[in-house]
This record gives C-alpha cells, structure tokens and sequence, in this order.
C-alpha cells in the first residue's frame, strides 16, 4: 500500500485535518490536534443538541468546543466554563423560570452574542467563527449545517426533545429510537464540505455514535462527501472496556440495538456506513477486538485512547495523524499497526 | 377647606397612593409608602429609557423600582442588585459586545425572563406584574405603557437616543431639547388610568421632571387623567438647594430653559401642566422658596426631602400622606402647613 506523508514539522506545509465532533470528547480530541503545530485544523460540530431557552439560542457542542480549544473550559466536567459563576441561574430560579438546562453567566454571554447576531442575520457559520476569533482560537470552528436540526429522542415516554432527554431526565429513559428534525432540509455548510474535501486527515472524536456522530453523518450529502474524500477517515472508539467514557453511548447500542464495545462501534459504522471509516483507534484494554475489527475491513490502531489531560490528548492526536498516514483510504488495512 | 380623611391605620381601609416614577429617586419614594402598612401601592414606572441590548429588553426604571421594592437594590449605587456579579460583562468585553450599558449577571436575568415572556406575547405589564409577584412586592407595579416609547435627547451632537445619552456619554452634552418616540401612539396602560382614578393621593416623585415625570405626561391622556382625579396630586422637587440629588436634572433646567431650583420645579409643573400638581413638597433647605410657589397656586409642604436610608424614606411617604390630607385638588392651598 502508498505511505502517504503526513507532515510532521511546519517547515512549508500543514496536515490538514478535518475533526467530526460532539461535545466533550470531540473537544477533547480536537483540542488534542490544536496542541499539535503542524496541525491546520477544521472542526465540524454537531448542532442537533441546539435548542432555544430564556429566548437565547444554545449551541452546547460548539461552546464545548469553542471553550475547550480557547483553554476555557471547566475541566471537572469538561463542558461550561471554568471560574464560572450561577448568579443568574440563582435569579432565574427566583423568577420560577426553566432552570434545568444550567446556565452559567460566563456562558450567557456567548449566547448572548450569538442570539443577537443571528437576529442580525449572521449565521451560525459567521458567529462561530466571530466567537471562536474573540477567543484567539487558530482551528476553524464549523457548525455541521446553517439551517436547524434538532435531534430527538425516543423512550417510552414518548418523543422527547434532546436535551429534555439528555439534561432534563439525564438520559435515564432508554433510547428506543433517534430521528433527527430538520435533517432532510439541512444541508452541510459549504465550510464543511470544503473542510471534508480538502483534508489531509478526516478523524471521527470518540463521540456518541448515534446522537453527535450520526448527527452529522444524517445531512444530506455528509455520508458521500465524506467517502469521496481523498483523506483517510479514522474515528476513535467511545467505547472502552465496554463503557462509554461519558453519556449515554454504552446503554445507546443496547437499546438501540447493537453491542456496547469497540467491535460494536466498528460494526455500527461499518453497518450503516459502508466503507466510509478507514480505521479505527481502540483503547489498549479493548487490544483483544482488533482482528475482529479488521475483518469488518476496518483497520485498528490500539493506543491509549482515555484523554485525561492536555498530554494526552495530544498524543492521540498524534497516534491518529500516524495511523492515517499508514492508510489509503477505502482499503480498510493499515500496515505494520500493532 | 376640607379635611380629607387619609386613613392612618390598617383598621379597615387602605390609602390607595399611586406614585408616579422615574429610576432611583422614584424607587425610593416608592419604596417609602410600601414601608406604610395602610398604604395600598401603585406605581406608574416610566418606560421612555427602555432599550435593547445583546437582544435582551431592557427597561431600566421598571427594574430599579422592581429592585427596590424588593429590598434588593444595591444600596451603593440605587440601581442594579446588590451582591450582583459581573462574569457576563467580562466575557462580553471578551467577545467585542458592546459593554457601555453594563449588565450584571442577577440583573441579566431580570432581562432574559422579560425579553422571553414579551416575545411570547405577554405585555409589559403582565411581565412586570409577574416579575414582582416572583419577588413578594405586594404593590402594584405599573409600566406607563404597553407600546414603546423611546427618550431621545438632542445635543450639541445631535438627536441621542435616551440611555445613548445617559449612560455611554454620562449626561456630558448639554440637553437642547427632549422628544418621546411613539408617545403619539402610545398611551397609558388600563391599569394606569385605574391607578390614577381610583387613587386616594396621587405622587409624583422626586424624578427628572423632563426626561422621567416628562415622559410619563407625555402619553396622550394622561395629564387629562390626573387633571380629572379626585385625588389630590403632590410632587416631590428632585432639586435640592438648587441641584439635583442625582442626574442631570439641574443641567437641564438651565439648558432647557427654566430655573434650577424648587421654585424652578413648581414653574415647570405649573407653566406646563396648569392645575395638574396641587402641592409641592420642598426640602427645608428651601424654605425661603416656599411663598413664590405658593404664588403660583401650588401648596407647599417644607419637609426633609433627602431619602438616605428607609427612615427617610418612609418618613416622607407619611409627611406626603398628612400633606395630602390637607389639600382639596385644584384649589392648591394647603392649610396650617408649614
């Protein structure tokens, strides 16, 4: 198989790639690129979490990336802001306003901003850019589509709203069923298929399969553009040891249907997406899946794939831009990986 | 004369009182009669510094006196909350938003509650009534009217809009002239009119006569209404010995024309409102003024005007009540007064 150079220093040029992500691990795993200095970094996050309270429009998966790569974000819970205060929340409390989705008054701010540009006319593309700019972010921060999607689930209490779902009830109600509103009249923003096409690297985070990941692959012409992209497509397994480091993933493939493990992260996308992901990267303890994730025609890389702290989310971000550069895209193998 | 009976105990009846109000002097009136427990509380709260930030609706007055009937007015500044805290500010500096009107974090929450209630159809009223029941004011706190009316003051730079002027160029320019955008088609709310002619004693407060007291007698009918209510109608001079407590009242008297002074306060009520204001209380640093009103028709009570702490305050709330116990509307005597 063609080695294909993926650039180590910035003596001329940059790698460029492309993350897929939700929310705290996507953070996680982009921010681990960002850390690298011959990274040209596009970020294309999930929006179907959005939703509107107090009148402010919310976007939780671009603030979580937007703080976590401006070294903001609160690093016990991996979301909000660090040194963040609750006075409004307290004031809305008082108020008898919804409270369930906290919000803190560092936070308010940026979805201050973004409501009122977006009421100016701005797009989510504009404003995240704007934001992520007053931060001094490098990485081009991409809102997946333009127009609304909103994910919703289904428990046998019904459709609920996302983050009814997933805050309100704290996902304690099995997902029995995703459907993503708004998807079929979306489409990927023009930043982002220029983010898939001219990537060196595409890397899909270790985030929730189903509602961050399957987002963003259910816009219209996501899926193809992502298999027609020359760049090699390696996603990183949320699953380890059999649990999802965070949320509700783990219990998703059961409900759902499906296996909570690496092998069950690789049948899923080899499933519903044939051909689309090139490799995946499966924590070391989960090192006995392999070969039966290579004979779904994925390749593996095993590596310590739990980020910690900033080191490691470098290093796996560096384990990545290796293991692409050992792939060609679509032949499904790696060479000399483990 | 007659001697009106205003009731002095809770033995039956209320004094039903309806203040008329700016921002902090109006606050603190207000607040003064809501300290008297036979006092049965309206005020009508001027809206022409109304303003829209960051999306957010924002009715300054409304929220002072909100705040301070509530007793959580910050005692350093008479506006805004105390214990307030400033992290959304600090990021929206961070994010290049405009930040000359400050907004503290409690205080954003006042505005996020009123911003998605009016954007739900509820009327300012409504708002405020459900604002304040959240915050235990048993008064009736009363927007001047449902419509919008916008402050706007010329200077040597042009027409400023109110809070323009007020706030991001602290009053510096000289007022040559003061207009309320959508007076004309605005008017006093029901319960406004309710307030002023269901009310025992009518009080207009210690606010800027031209840019808050101006506004309210701005809307089409309501100097009618006042000139009609059986109530009697004493104001407060918000100039002291010649200058204003707080504000640029005394600036304008003499940019505006007129006389910075209590005298000069009775001449603006009385040349512009003829018969509106039946008494004038007056601080004692002003008793030597207190014939030359009298002159012009306007009773006159000489009284410690200057609210320092809730002693003061309600201590001139009562010195209004006996005030008004002893005018007969429109006759503008009062009887063994000073």
């Amino acid at each position: 198989m063609t080695e294909r150079p993926v650039p180590r220093d910035a003596a001329g040029w940059a790698a460029k790639v492309t993350v897929l992500a939700g929310g705290v691990g996507g953070a996680k795993l982009a921010h681990g690129f960002s850390l690298l200095p011959e990274v040209d970094l596009s970020v294309v996050v999930n929006t179907g979490d959005d939703l509107e309270l107090h009148g402010l429009a919310i976007s939780p998966d671009v603030d979580t990336v937007l703080y976590t790569l401006a070294g903001l974000a609160n690093p016990e819970t991996g979301w909000g802001l660090r040194d963040e205060t609750w006075s409004a929340h307290a004031m809305l409390e008082r108020y008898g306003a919804p409270t369930w989705f906290r919000l803190g008054d560092r936070d308010i701010a940026t979805h201050l901003v973004r409501t009122s540009r977006l009421a100016a006319g701005a797009t989510p593309t504009d404003v995240t850019r704007e934001l992520a700019a007053s931060l001094g972010i490098r990485a081009r921060l991409l809102p997946m589509a333009d127009r609304p999607v909103r994910t919703r689930v289904r428990t046998s209490a019904g459709w609920l709203e996302f983050q009814a779902w997933f805050v309100a009830r704290q996902h304690a109600d099995d997902a029995l069923e995703v459907r993503f509103d708004g998807a079929a009249d979306a489409r990927p923003t023009d930043a982002v298929l220029d983010a898939v096409r001219s990537a060196d690297v595409i890397a899909i985070a270790p985030s929730n399969p189903f509602v961050s990941i399957g987002t963003i692959l259910a816009l219209p012409g996501m899926a193809a553009a992502l298999l027609d992209a020359t760049a090699p497509v390696v996603a990183v397994s949320p699953i380890v040891a059999g649990a999802a480091l965070k949320g509700p993933a783990d219990r998703m493939f059961e409900s759902l249907g499906g296996e909570s493990s690496a092998l069950g992260v690789a049948r899923h996308y080899a499933g519903r997406y044939p051909g689309l992901v090139d490799g995946l990267a499966i924590d070391v303890a989960d090192r006995s899946l392999a070969d039966r994730i290579e004979d779904l025609g994925i390749a593996v890389l095993v590596a310590p794939t739990v980020m910690r702290d900033d080191g490691d989310r470098a290093r796996l971000a560096r384990d990545l831009l290796d293991f692409a550069g050992r792939l060609t895209p679509g032949t499904g193998r790696a060479s000399g990986i483990r």
